[in-house]
């Protein structure tokens, strides 16, 4: 766990995975953008948080946003059934799957969940970018709430 | 990546998870058993395996078996979300949570996984136990299908 990517810098250009677990590309940044990132699909905590962003995703558009990416150290067949799962009906909010955890290492923003698990996860965060540059970010103290890392919370800091 | 247990050689006595991830015990092996180890929750091939199972669990009792496990590489969170979705009703087969592959490693039966699904995994298998004794060993030779390890093809073979 090296430390946290400073406002300014540029967003790494590690490739990470969205619609197939062999297809890796680099997230393409223009304009305002979100990275929510997240310690586990499927867990308690992120299964209620991420709605928020769903359900906001016309607001969060209405404040600038052009894309809102989903990032999580799990493989590509289980961020997409977590989609499937949050938004039966679809979602133009984007999930990633970072599976390797190169990309959150590569932003500083890793910790380690081996004991619950089995290896490194993301901590809880919102960046803001501009571009590919970090116009934002907030982490979250606790990992276990989502408390300035809601969407509603991210709404008022937009 | 070590070779693969003897038949007659003890199920090693490494914690999994089940129903929560902060909970850990061996997995405790009483009769005819099957463990049934798949690279992956939610991959395409896993997903269309399992229900086999889920489906002839009667006719795997009819023939002497105590309990069926699943097990995955995976975490608790996506083990038990994977199982729900499988099995939205219930189901008496067991979700099993190798978050750390310590126990497929233990049994021999781990493979590099990382370009795919981002770290080890198991290769599909079968084993049946007699107590905590291997009395057959099926593996897939080729993961990517299932068919030795078919609930049909393991039923034939009890």
């Amino acid at each position: 766990m090296s430390s946290a990517i400073a406002v300014g810098a540029t967003i790494p250009s590690v490739k990470v995975k969205e619609n197939s677990p062999a297809e890796a590309a680099p997230l393409s940044l223009t304009g305002k953008n979100l990275i929510v990132g997240v310690p586990g699909a499927f867990t308690g905590v992120c299964h209620a948080q991420i709605p928020g962003f769903i359900k906001n995703y016309d607001n969060f558009k209405a404040k600038g946003i052009n894309e809102i990416f989903v990032t999580a150290v799990n493989d590509a067949f289980v961020t997409k059934a977590w989609k499937a799962d949050l938004a039966p009906g679809g979602t133009p909010v984007r999930f990633i799957a970072d599976d390797k955890a190169e990309f959150t290492k590569a932003l500083g923003l890793d910790m380690d969940a081996t004991n619950v698990l089995g290896g490194p996860r993301s901590q809880r965060f919102v960046i803001v970018t501009d571009g590919d540059k970090v116009s934002k970010l907030i982490v979250e103290p606790d990992f276990h709430e989502y408390t300035v890392t809601s969407a509603d919370q991210v709404l008022t800091q937009l």
